[in-house]
This record gives structure tokens, C-alpha cells and sequence, in this order.
């Protein structure tokens, strides 16, 4: 596989935005954030996501230009109105704005509506994680239909992710997870690949356990994925879906009820600063976190060859072998590319 | 069974605890948020917490007087130590201290290092729910290693519980939910009936799956709780117990570095007002948020005997039915409430 230096790729992404006439700072935000994405090994959300994102622009889904709209704003939490722009650019620019927030008043918040996707939420996380904050990041998209509420068989929400990135000694900490067992991104990766799934993670229209991804891409009527916990135990991850509808959708005081069809997202971005909390000093957050994954490390693991690693582990060594040896893409991403490359009459990246 | 009335049983409550020199506002307080746990049908956590917390007392683990430790406070967010007074009763005033923040930031924050025992998450989250407010809480004990990191063998953390209230149309959404797959109380329970899980939701010493709560009860080397996803996606409860151990005691600057032996809890309080997010104005969190419940409800069921419910729901029948047919107690509990009260020479409940 070639592989091509994070810089060639993030000038790569960038011009391709750039040529659909994305703003500067948005393209550069967008196309960085995708690259890290696809360092940290998070290869559904990276830039596999460029041509859908350029195809949405296309049609007018995706805005690439403006500033979002501010709702309201006490000066420690706001409502943006994110008018369909990029995702990524809008959730980093919320953590720019949260960061000198939380600084004073030690949290600080912003529930954004209508945004578009949001991408990687761990890479977001990073964001705050890398300067010493601690990020939580909520997020569901009001246009989506695919998990059923416990013990339902009709899909009525998405995934919704959830994020949580913390300050540790070499690398952030980040937890990146769902209220669903797995993903729209891995699903539609295992309908068109014609796999099935190694567990029973979905539904089939009438609540039956299945392996099978075409129960949401094809099915009539439609499947759904299980909820964390599955039919055992469902009910966990339905209370973690509801917190997450809350914030991110109650919050901005936008939602299902006003049945959005386009692809979007909502997102409730939280900062806390460690120092404004942690009563012994700015060391006492870090000292005891720091202190519990270096327990979790070292827990003698269930299988010797698969050491115990804390969420974040993975992507510091992930990033440091890209910055290394630069990132490859398999077939279908990058024939993709190559094809909105010679449409936009971008160049391929160099090296 | 026999039922008392809910105001019997506070008042029962409330003189067992003052008759071991509990402060007056605290042994009310406490009082009134366990009977109101046992009608919300969290059995584990109601009364039958009683005759631990008065034994702990007895001991001097649990402060019966005095007031918490303001360790920093910007007026937004805060650090508290709890000098191990009652967890319910430090709860429930951080909720009340944060009200009036949160309806002037939106959002505020306190972590409370060295409490008590928190008892019931969804009973205190109540109090800010049924208020109008949403509410964050997280809770772990530095104390207590009972759920392994996933992929290890050896127990390290709590289950680590965690709730969300928010206010409903008829009455408030209470989620509470912990990284484990079982609790603390759920494993004691079971070993003292003699009784297996239904599931294996254990690991053994080696990390195998097993349905015997011995193993965390009785076995040397002692074996762990099964996170949440267990085996197959158990990094999810992983990622959700390392959030909560960040929000209880990284935040608050006390946790397992400090390797504390004392029953007790660190906890992370957060208030949101939804009036001061949701830009179009204060009805526009409900309007989302109803809608999403009734959805929820509507949705065709698996076994159409078992209509989906919304967490909280459950918890508002049993506090209607205590209200008109008073609370019944096992035989185990009442005994242990009846020695008690003849020890400490407080009146059995009158009606």
C-alpha cells in the first residue's frame, strides 16, 4: 500500500475543499481533523468521509461558507445554530471558545444544532485533552432512524456518540463510544462487503437478534442495531441514548420533534478546566488519573499477549507511526479520491 | 406483608438516625430520600441501607455532624470535601446550591471528595428533575475494587454508578446506570440467598465468565463484576467507568492514589438549567424532549405484553402506589430495622 505524509494528505483535503469553495479556515480544520482521524486508526471517520462530504456539498446539504448563529450566550453556555456547516470546524471552534470560559468559570458549554456531521468525536476530544481540559462531547443526528428504544422493534434514533478526553502523561486519555454495540459506519463497511457481523449486533424488524447488516441497508421493514447490553441488559444503553438525546437535542431546543430529513447533527460540547476544581492544585487531577491508568496498565490481563490499554493508548501510537511512516488507504478510499481529485482537477498528494 | 405509609416510615427513619446523634436536618434529609428510594422500587438502596449506615456510625465511619469543607468555589464550580458525612444528605445540598447557579450560568458544578455513601443516584437526581433542571451524577468509592479494567483479571475500580434526571411531562426522566453489568448490592444480595445470576455477569480470578457471586463474596484470589458489553464490547463499559472515575476524583483531587480504606464516595454534581440553553425560548427542551418520550412509549414492543418504557416511568408508579397503599418490606430488612430500634429504644412504625 503507498503511504503518503499527514502533511501532503491534509494539503490534498484541503484543496479538495478548497475547490468546492469551502472557506479557508474550514477546509484546513476539516481536512487536519480527518487526517488525525485516520492517524489515530479511525478509519471510517477520516478521510473515507471526503467524498460524502463533497458529494453533500454538491447538492447543497454540506454549507461551506458563514458563521453560525448564536442563540443565546451567558457568557458560560450558549446555543449555537450551526446552519449546516462543517461539523468538525463548528465543534472546534466551540472547544476554541469554551476553552478561556472554562478557564474562569471552571465549565463551561455549547449545545449546537444543525450542524453537519461531526466526524471523529475522539479527535475533538483531543482538541481540549491536549491543552490540559477535560472535553465531554454529545452528539445525535435528528435526521436518523436506526436504533429501536429497549424492548421496541422501530427504529427511531441514531447511535449517538459520546466522547470524553482528559489530560494524561505521555497521551490524552479518550473515550469514544455509542449507546448503540456498533456502528453506521460499520455497518454500511459490512453491507458492502457482503459480510456479516461476527455477533448478533442487530435486529431484524421484529426485534430478532441477527448478524446480518442488511436488516438496516435493505430490509423492508427495517431492522435496527442493538442498544449496549443487547436483549440482557438493553436497558443501559437506552439510558445512555436518552442522556445524550438530552443534551444534545433538548439543549439546543431542536430535534426529532421537528423531523429534519437532512444529514446533520446536533452536539452538546462541554469544557472543564482540572485546575478550577481539584481543590490540592492543578497537579491532584493528573496525579490521580494518571496514577489509575498506570493500575489499568499493569492489570495482569485475561490473555498475556493482550495487554490491558487504556482508550487513547492505540491512538498515541497510532499518530506517532503516521508521523513515522506517513498513512495508507485501502482500494475503494482512495479510488474515490482519485476520482473528486480529477473532477475538482485537484492534484494527488506528492509524497 | 405489612405496608407503612411513607410519612410513618420517614419519621421511623428519621428517629433511628438522630437517636445516634445525627444532626437534625441531616437525619430528616436522609431519611426522606431512602423511603423515597424504596417507593421508587430501588429496593437495595432504600431502608435496607439503614442498618448499614447506623452500624458504620457505630463505628465512626459515618459522620453523623457537621459541615462540608469548601475546598475551592468560583461560584460556578466547586470542590467540597464531605469529611465522610451523609452521602445523600451532601448530594441533595450541593443540588440545592447549584439551582440557583445553574439558573444563572446554565450550567454549575460541584465534586465532592471523602463523602459517604451516596445511596440511590436516580432518588437524587429526582430533586433537581422535579425542579425543572437537568442533573449529571457520578460517583465511585476510592475504597472499594470490585470491576477489573477490561481485558484484566484483577479488580480495580467500583461499578462506578451514574445518572441523568431531566424534567418529563408527567414526571421527570431518570436514567441510573453504572459501568458494571450488575451492582455491589445486586452480588451481595445474591450470595446471601444462595443464588446464581441468571447470566455471567462475573469473571473468576483467571477472567472467565461465571454466574457465582462467590467469586467477589468469598474467593481467594477474588474474581471481578463484568463490565458493561462484557467479552465482547466490554471496552464500552471501560470507556464510561474511566469518565466517571475522571468527573468523582480526578475532579475532586482525592481517589486511589490516596488508597483511602474508608466506606465512602467521591462524586461529581452538575446542574443544567434547560431555560438558559434551547434558544426558542423555555419550552423548547420540553417540547423535544416529551415528544422523544412518547415516541418511545408508542413504539411497537418485541412481546407486546411489555410496552417500552422510559427510564423513570417505573419509578413514578411506585412512588403513586406508596403514596395510596404505603411500603412493604422483606423479612430480612424489617428484622434488621427491628433490632435496631429496640437497640436504640425508637418506636416501631405506628401505621
Amino acid at each position: 500500500m503507498t503511504t503518503h505524509s499527514i502533511a501532503a494528505l491534509e494539503a490534498f483535503a484541503n484543496a479538495l475543499y478548497q475547490a468546492v469553495g469551502m472557506d479557508e479556515d474550514k477546509a484546513a480544520c476539516v481536512a487536519r481533523l480527518q487526517v488525525l482521524t485516520d492517524a489515530m486508526g479511525r478509519r471510517t471517520h477520516g478521510l473515507a468521509m471526503t467524498p460524502l462530504y463533497l458529494a453533500d456539498i454538491k447538492k447543497g446539504g454540506l454549507k461551506v461558507s458563514g458563521q453560525p448563529q448564536v442563540g443565546s450566550d451567558n457568557g458560560t453556555s450558549a446555543v449555537w445554530d450551526g446552519d449546516y456547516l462543517p461539523g468538525l470546524w463548528l465543534v472546534n471552534e466551540a472547544i476554541a471558545t469554551l476553552i478561556p470560559r472554562a478557564e474562569k468559570a471552571g465549565i463551561a458549554a455549547i449545545a449546537i444544532r444543525r450542524s453537519h456531521h461531526i466526524g471523529c468525536l475522539a479527535a475533538l476530544a483531543k482538541q481540549a485533552a491536549d491543552r490540559g481540559f477535560v472535553a465531554l462531547i454529545a452528539n445525535s443526528d435528528p435526521a436518523g432512524q436506526r436504533v429501536a428504544p429497549y424492548g421496541g422493534t422501530e427504529a427511531l434514533f441514531t447511535p449517538n456518540p459520546f466522547a470524553v478526553g482528559y489530560p494524561g502523561a505521555d497521551h490524552p486519555v479518550l473515550v469514544d463510544t455509542c449507546a448503540s454495540i456498533t456502528t453506521t459506519s460499520m455497518t454500511r463497511q459490512k453491507y458492502a462487503a457482503g459480510e456479516q457481523f461476527e455477533h448478533p449486533w442487530l435486529l431484524d424488524a421484529e426485534g430478532r437478534p441477527t448478524r446480518d447488516p442488511a436488516v438496516l441497508e435493505h430490509s423492508t421493514p427495517r431492522g435496527s442495531l442493538q442498544l449496549v447490553g443487547g436483549g440482557e441488559y438493553g436497558h443501559k444503553g437506552f439510558g445512555l441514548a436518552l442522556m445524550i438525546e438530552a443534551l444534545s437535542q433538548g439543549l439546543s431546543g431542536h430535534g426529532r420533534k421537528d423531523a429534519p430529513s437532512r444529514w446533520g447533527g446536533n452536539t452538546f460540547v462541554q469544557v472543564i478546566d482540572p485546575r478550577m476544581f481539584a481543590g490540592a492544585g492543578a497537579d491532584a487531577f493528573a496525579e490521580q488519573m494518571d496514577h489509575f491508568s498506570e493500575r489499568c496498565r499493569e492489570n495482569r490481563p485475561i490473555d498475556p499477549a493482550r495487554p490491558v490499554r487504556v482508550p487513547g493508548d492505540q491512538a498515541a501510537r497510532g499518530i506517532e507511526q503516521a508521523r513515522r511512516d506517513g498513512i495508507g488507504y485501502d482500494a475503494a478510499t482512495w479510488q474515490a479520491l482519485t476520482r473528486w481529485a480529477g473532477e475538482l482537477s485537484v492534484a494527488m498528494p506528492a509524497h
